[in-house]
């Protein structure tokens, strides 16, 4: 399987080090970098979803690493969780959503 | 510092192993263990945000092992970030959403 | 189950944030406060193995946490995999050499 | 900066979800992709260190997922640790044993 093929749902948490302990600049920047990514994501408290094919999700968190070095973190940690599945077809887009979803229709019938 | 006392930001995403591909039903379990706890969280789509004092936080965790192989899972692996800091004090239960909100402002400015 | 009966093999990676970039003298540490836990642990270059009852396994991450705090970080990242299972019975303090022995067993056949 | 040239230290935890319990085949199967790459590596006991320039990194990552989807895992969840730094180079292959070195030299001082 060619890695363009395979459609990874990811999340990841960017830790800049080296700087001050406040980090809000740093992750807009990565929300910047993401969303000129062109694929779908969603931010929260404590990371970004995101999902697309394999590389282009993992190129996105490295061009998060270089606009933050950029902005003057001399160091970097980023902790990403990243998923593939070959037993059904996730449709481009609805992948991280659907999790959410599903979840919540089993909720709602109690 | 007594582990009362520290206040933790967290997001874990926990995975049952040994099990079928699909884990919706284990993970809406966990949330209603999360929900028990009375502590502020947040469902994404690879994960739960969750606040508090750390003791609460990762018995939370705990409960959801609990829960999750009294379901079925014969093994779970969890994917836990924790976060705490002593350079400013959090209103409990509004860490998480300060987090995103801060990063808002300052996309919003632009 | 209590969680005292719980038993978890982790891993866990903390990063001071808000300090200087270069972190071995947290990371040292951290150490300190592991080894002073009794509990059997094994450091690799991106983090710490740590094996144990759930609640003596979180508690030596925050402990760490306190001292890394008293020692100056303002804020403090760490990234736990934390794992229990209920399929077998971990005989205390074998269960992380015995993931890695298990795999060096099947790729010795080869 | 290209992402060929940002030197990455990594550790990753791969779990193959929707297979048996046990998950040693799947985790060796994982490190003969690892020592195909060329990379220096690492095996402990809850994940593999490796490191080389972001791209390679990442790419033996992905063909894990390959191997391992194609061992019959159905779904599989990688949690992956990446770090980068500007403040100093990193000779290739040397990055994470100094890691551990720098801890082991300010823990034989006392």
């Amino acid at each position: 399987m060619a890695s363009q093929d395979m459609y990874a749902l990811a999340d990841f948490c960017l830790n800049p080090m080296g700087t001050e302990a406040s980090i809000a600049e740093y992750v807009a920047e990565c929300v910047r970098v993401v969303k000129k990514s062109g694929l779908k994501y969603h931010v929260h408290g404590y990371g970004t979803n995101i999902e697309g094919p394999w590389d282009d999700v993992v190129k996105a968190v490295q061009e998060c690493h270089v606009a933050v070095h950029a902005k003057g973190a001399p160091r970097i940690h980023t902790d990403l969780r990243i998923g593939t599945r070959v037993d059904h077809k996730i449709v481009p887009g609805t992948g991280i959503e659907n999790q959410v979803k599903r979840v919540e229709e089993i909720l709602a019938k109690e």
